[in-house]
């Protein structure tokens, strides 16, 4: 059925009318069950994130039908698609496809809500505490990269056959850790300010760099130019490029900008500033041919060292807190559990695939605790389990992931798994580890 | 040609690197011309919103035809096509293609940040100083409503033949009083705080309840339901019922709300609670069979009786400022003003309507500065020129009318230029008068 057809059948104002329903509508589910499942989790001392991705998969394609990207196929929630009909006066039919026209609103939306959150990670990035670790941090974060990476690509192509590119794309999405949910936890155990929790953090943004960095280069690739090394090596060239230039910029754009906010009068001049140079970096990036995500990261590690920085945090802030939350609902509501059901055998071969997944992705940030070099007595298990969720970057790889089509059902469920698992298992494990050497250590000093 | 098919004409990664291109890349050139002459207009102690209307102008169909809406019509800026073309390897036919494709996004982002912007103004609003000077300003304000809605209604029915249901969007959008400009500029002359300034704001706010109430039912009729008095009635009163209902949870739920807010525990709470209040209230708003606006506006009346009311401001703004800001943008943008170009004979009946227009609405509003009921010595001239600025409601009449399509072109470019006027004159002129009564004041003290 022709879509302009059928919507000028009906008169503009019922079109109208669902439209706005459906889209407030979406934006009210999406929140509500984010904010209340973070709530629970945050309740049980767990990450927000994780109540915000449970969210995502109990109103999706798993549970109850209400947020539902056109290309997934399957039936709206009845209730839904009917209350909508009859408070709008339109057909069913009409509600299925006016919800499927303006579904890319909504993740239009989540793409800016993703930006803003990395481009939030980017400016709260601790450079000068960073360099202060460096040496230290260096090992811990390359260690924390390579490991999962080659166990990630490596265990999913000989292990499973999985094909070259989305066994890449699974390990890429192994590397990065979620600084936020590691300084959270690390900050209420008061293990933050030790040398340990700084070299966490360090080794953290480090990661967070460089997996954005491999992002960029694999997306690229997903984008079907193929494996030869040329494109490889000039991709990771000038991804390298961008990021030193972003750095470089870190250090001397900061007083130019300042002086010129300093100077505008008009109201709301910082998040509109803070937004241009956000928007001008994700341009720039994608005009070198990388992601934008790199660029919006970018953006923020070059605000790092503005005057404003906190206006510009407290101002992002919400955006985020609004629309990347969309992002990590969106991802949960679009992932087929049904794949890892385990009472259907054709799904066995797939569930061991997120075990081993999980188990690779737990196992080798751990080892990355063991490359810190140190000669004082040093609790390396905390410094692994430090680095060990994925949160917002591995989550960034699979949104992605799916968009680009490479990775299939069976292997998108298996990495949110591991997202999830590690996100889960990285607070409980280390209040675990810290109440017992915690405990001790107050008790000698 | 169809769609999908030249979309997949070319690799999936050229695609999806020209939409970001687009699509950040018309962010920021709305965001960077409306941040300019913002700026400049400020310069000139002229409000703000002038200088993104103006900015819309320059770089949209009547100027640059870099923000182009799809139904338009109309080249886009070569310039720009083909360097986007050139960024991410497209043909320039696909440029346009995915910017068409691509713009209901932008649309989807502008209304966030009007329904945001009408929240503001909600939440902003004094309803007990509003009860202060209640019956000196239901007079000012009730003249300041029907007189311009008649004038300008039946001005153009009679003096231009133009049929009713355009004449009385165009009267409608000449209702609304904008609180923002108004209570700036009162502010800067420390006219506020009088008498005579609190008295314009609470009509100011009246304005905008009663003014909004007639865009639900005014939306409502161009959306076909025709001209039957029961339907009217019907509108009205549900309109009605929905103030007062807003009204009434104004003074009641906010305890709870804080009780609730108060309880939530991860990040982000007031922003996303807040939103929550402001789509539950524009759902019913739509499923009443009135507008998302009214709701939005009536969510922010609703919680401005919170303790959180100040967080709420803060977190909300930036949503404004960016959002809203692409909102007025594209008002701009869709004006074709070339059907005011002087020097075309044809345009010349539409020229006088847009001069009656700004006339009519210059002199209704001073009017009801003479219905001022008060016995000592009264600046009524002031109190009408307060009156004055329409700015963010017109705007949101002029929107939706031509969302609806029953407005066309010479009208459209009138209405703007009568918010445009408004705005520009009420700020001048209530310097000047100001300034010559200001100076006898204080000699005389």
């Amino acid at each position: 059925m022709d879509a302009p057809t059928l919507l000028l059948a009906t008169g503009g104002h019922q079109i109208e009318a669902a439209e706005t329903l459906i889209e407030v509508g979406r934006f009210i589910v999406i929140l509500f069950a984010a904010r209340a499942l973070a709530e629970l989790m945050v309740r049980f001392r767990l990450p927000a994130i994780l109540g915000e991705l449970v969210a995502g998969v109990l109103i999706g394609v798993s549970g109850l039908h209400l947020i539902l990207a056109p290309e997934l196929g399957g039936q709206l929630n009845a209730l839904a698609e009917g209350s909508i009909a009859a408070l709008a006066h339109v057909g069913p039919d009409q509600v299925r496809e006016i919800y499927d026209h303006g579904f890319s609103n909504l993740q239009a939306v989540a793409k800016i809500g993703l930006l803003a959150l990395l481009f939030l990670t980017g400016l709260e990035s601790e450079l000068d505490e960073l360099m202060a670790v460096g040496g230290q941090a260096i090992t811990v974060a390359l260690t924390g990269v390579v490991l999962p990476f080659a166990l990630g690509t490596f265990g999913l192509q000989f292990l499973f056959g999985v094909p070259l590119l989305p066994a890449i794309f699974a390990g890429a999405a192994m590397t990065a850790t979620s600084i936020g949910i590691t300084a959270s936890v690390l900050g209420e155990l008061k293990f933050l300010r030790t040398r340990e929790g700084q070299t966490v953090i360090g080794a953290a943004v480090l990661d967070d760099i460089l997996g954005i960095v491999i992002l960029a280069v694999v997306v690229a690739l997903a984008g079907g130019e193929g494996f030869s090394l040329g494109p490889i090596l000039k991709l990771i060239a000038a991804a390298g490029v961008f990021v030193v230039v972003a750095l470089f910029l870190s250090r001397t754009a900061a007083p130019p900008f300042d002086w010129l906010l300093d100077r505008l009068k008009a109201p709301g001049e910082v998040v509109v500033a803070a937004f241009l140079v956000m928007s001008l970096a994700c341009f720039a990036a994608q005009a070198f041919g990388l992601e934008a995500a790199l660029g919006a990261f970018a953006g923020g590690l070059i605000l790092s060292g503005s005057r404003h920085r906190h206006a510009i945090e407290e101002a992002v802030k919400p955006l985020v807190a609004l629309f990347a939350t969309v992002f990590f609902v969106l991802i949960g509501s679009g992932m087929d559990l049904s794949v890892l059901n385990p009472f259907n055998a054709a799904n066995h071969e797939g569930l061991v695939m997120a075990g081993f997944l999980l188990a690779a992705a737990v196992v080798s940030k751990v080892a990355a605790g063991w490359s810190y070099l140190s000669s004082g007595p040093t609790n390396r298990l905390a410094v692994g389990l430090g680095m060990m969720p994925r949160g917002e970057v591995g989550l960034i790889f699979l949104g992605l992931g799916t968009q680009t089509g490479v990775l299939g059902p069976s292997l998108e469920a298996a990495i949110l798994l591991m997202v999830m698992g590690t996100t889960f298992l990285a607070p409980v494990l280390l209040r675990l580890v810290l109440a017992d050497a915690g405990e001790p250590v107050e008790a000698t000093v």
